[in-house]
């Protein structure tokens, strides 16, 4: 399995979309993404999609070239993204926001008809780096997820992601979904050839279903809380529906959804409003020595906060360098072959 | 067991209010509160309440009395209430935060140095019946929660409650705790003398206690997700802090929290700034519908959406009357007679 270093893998993504067809910031800001995922150790959103999006650029998707302001209030504004890329979308939203929050204490920046939006979490560190904290809800992808007492795949896993900055190193960054587990997770167990634990999906019964490749079948993943305590992540998805879809003008769940129903919608708030922001981050220190200071289970050796274990994924990877695996390596090699771009030696 | 009408316990509870000193707005605020808590099945926070609210309010406890604002802007408000009625103090913070967002799209208003706020899911509603997103946050209490892959007891069950306006019937209305369970929950099993369940509260080896005894003792509850995915329900535990916390000036968990570190933020986000609320409404509607068509696990015989258990309750209670338990009906009828207000006829 090639090993590559970072540097030389972001400047291969970005030299191919550039060549496919993206603006240079565009090309720039989808490189840096995926980079930055596949360091963050969420191979899923990462390197691996390189090739993916050159072919989609290739084809002239690009918002820049297109996306359209259906609404805009000092504090928030609506956009139509006409179905271009997601990440760019996602990532100027969020700029948008933190731009508005600057001025205005609090900023949004809703979008409908836009692409993967990648990695949720990359977008609130724009905020938190800002001394703002990020704020990002995404109600799109396949709708997988049963309501609570119910069997049936009704809501997509609507994740959120949060960031606000500490006094010491990196912002805490929250990235989660609402189901009870993510699907980038249940597919991750296919391609393993290993069954799911109980409490993950359900058929029409109710009953456990062990096999992954059921997943963008029939079967329904439980939402966050599972049989029990499941009304608290069936509610938050709702809440997100509400925020990610309602506002953004994508459109909520439903039998035939407005617009697609797959919105994001990204949030600063200006710490500074508030209390001082140095203050703030001494009382986030605080609370993180405050948790990490708890006995712990047997075999945990250390109590992590949000973004902690991305983090630590990151500082490895940088030294390491990044594995590629060979299909998605050879994949690259042969796109950009034909983009006519140089790949480094893996 | 007395069985009351809502209508005559509301009217004793505030006439007991404002003969033991408090303002008229705030014993209506307090008494509506109680009713209503009542009313809605959270007897937790209900009428049982009324003594000791008409004690506290003889010594004097009133936050209109000495609230102070120390920070101000267009769309913020931080206050210091002195240790006041934690309910007064929570509503006037959420119709601050509704009048800033009328004006300012978003408008949020946070408490520090409060007593208890009551149910969290009533304040939300000010905002949703006023056609905007509710958004309300606390970082109060005991601080029984552990941390992701931790056993000991850091932080409280920080709960969040939301309401937004569907074009039909009552708003949805979300009130969780990002703790797997809610400390009343493992009270009332104290009071029926039941054991817990697996999955609730653990010891410092993170083995399961089932005696809820133990609870204000050595225990630790698990953060919402339990030991597989408890990441989550301690990501958004921590998120509260931020907000309920570190914005408000409370502060957050630690070994000596600032300020007591029992913080609640109030937001408002105004609906017709992203959209018209007349299509936001009707969003919420077919997501609604679409929720409910799911086929349902045995024995469940209705999806139903947050909020709606409340709701039938409160229309049973108001059709068939409020059952108060005799000890709670004994305390107020003495109480109401040393204060000279005379108890209905139960």
């Amino acid at each position: 399995m090639p090993v590559l270093s970072h540097t030389a893998l972001s400047e291969m993504m970005y030299e191919m979309f550039a060549k496919a067809g993206a603006p240079p910031d565009e090309a720039r800001i989808v490189s840096d993404h995926l980079i930055e995922s596949s360091l963050m150790g969420h191979d899923s959103h990462g390197v691996w999609r390189a090739t993916g999006y050159a072919k989609g650029m290739q084809k002239g998707v690009s918002p820049a070239s297109g996306y359209e302001i259906v609404k805009e209030t000092p504090a928030t504004r609506v956009i139509d993204a006409k179905g271009g890329l997601g990440i760019v979308a996602a990532y100027k939203a969020m700029e948008g926001a933190v731009e508005k929050a600057r001025s205005r204490t609090f900023g949004a920046v809703g979008i409908h008809r836009c692409g993967h939006c990648g990695r949720l979490g990359a977008f609130p560190m724009l905020a938190a780096r800002e001394g703002m904290i990020g704020l990002c809800f995404l109600n799109g992808g396949a709708r997988f997820t049963a309501p609570f007492g119910g069997t049936s795949r009704r809501i997509p896993p609507n994740p959120l992601s949060v960031a606000f900055p500490r006094r010491e190193g990196e912002p805490v960054m929250l990235d989660v979904t609402t189901s009870v587990v993510a699907g980038g997770k249940i597919q991750v167990k296919e391609a393993r050839g290993e069954k799911l634990p109980e409490g993950w999906m359900i058929d029409a019964e109710g009953k456990h279903v062990d096999d992954p490749a059921r997943f963008m079948k029939d079967a329904a993943v439980l939402p966050l809380g599972g049989f029990q305590f499941g009304h608290k992540g069936f509610g938050l998805g709702l809440v997100i529906e509400a925020l990610a879809g309602g506002l953004t003008w994508a459109g909520c769940s439903s039998e035939k959804p407005t617009r697609g129903a797959s919105g994001f919608l990204a949030m600063a708030i200006n710490i500074a409003d508030f209390i001082p922001l140095s203050d703030f981050e001494q009382e986030i220190e605080r609370l993180v020595e405050w948790v990490k200071s708890s006995d712990r289970l047997p075999g945990v050796e250390e109590i992590l906060v949000p973004g902690e274990v991305e983090q630590r994924a990151r500082e490895q990877r940088i030294r390491e360098g990044i594995y590629v695996e060979d299909r998605t390596w050879n994949e690259m090699v042969e796109t950009a072959r034909e983009l006519g771009v140089e790949a480094p030696k893996a």
